[in-house]
């Protein structure tokens, strides 16, 4: 995976969730497209999706338990999950995550 | 002040300092120069500086007070200040921030 995006728009403002534990950007690509890049703390938290979600972990540690089902993967940085829109995950980070949400 | 910087690089590792109270990610600019940014969580932190730096607030709210003086100085959203280089500041984080800073 790349470690850059090029000719993108950053909003300055970050989104910021859980009380801090999860920041990010909106990144907004020539094509229209949108995607965020982020940080998540050590916590456990359950996301919710709206649009089907790629999540790029470009470093650290995390344990993931997509909806419905019982076990737990884990991901690190180099690795990728698929979530399915409307849906939730619960994402257990075990050391700080640096990653990108791709949509759609 | 613009809400967003358009025909960027993003490089998609975050830097973290002071535990998670800071978090930035680096932006390079089409003629090379380099921006960051980022979060500050309240708190209240000394940082350093090598270049000179243009601090712009894009939210939030503070209290600086630059080396060698004994007042503190407020900034929110929409404002900004100057640091010279090589040099500390004191920054207490009243309302979480959203910063830019600027190089040079």
């Amino acid at each position: 995976m790349s470690t850059q995006f090029d000719h993108v728009s950053v909003i300055k403002k970050s989104n910021i969730y859980f009380d801090g534990k999860c920041v990010s950007h909106n990144l907004i690509f020539p094509d229209g497209t949108k995607k965020t890049i982020g940080v998540i703390f050590p916590s456990t938290l359950t996301f919710s999706t709206e649009a089907p979600e790629l999540m790029e972990i470009v470093g650290g540690k995390c344990r993931v338990r997509l909806q419905g089902e019982e076990k737990w993967n884990e991901y690190e940085g180099g690795q990728k999950f698929k979530v399915a829109g409307n849906a939730r995950f619960d994402i257990e980070t075990v050391e700080t995550l640096d990653y990108v949400c791709h949509f759609g």
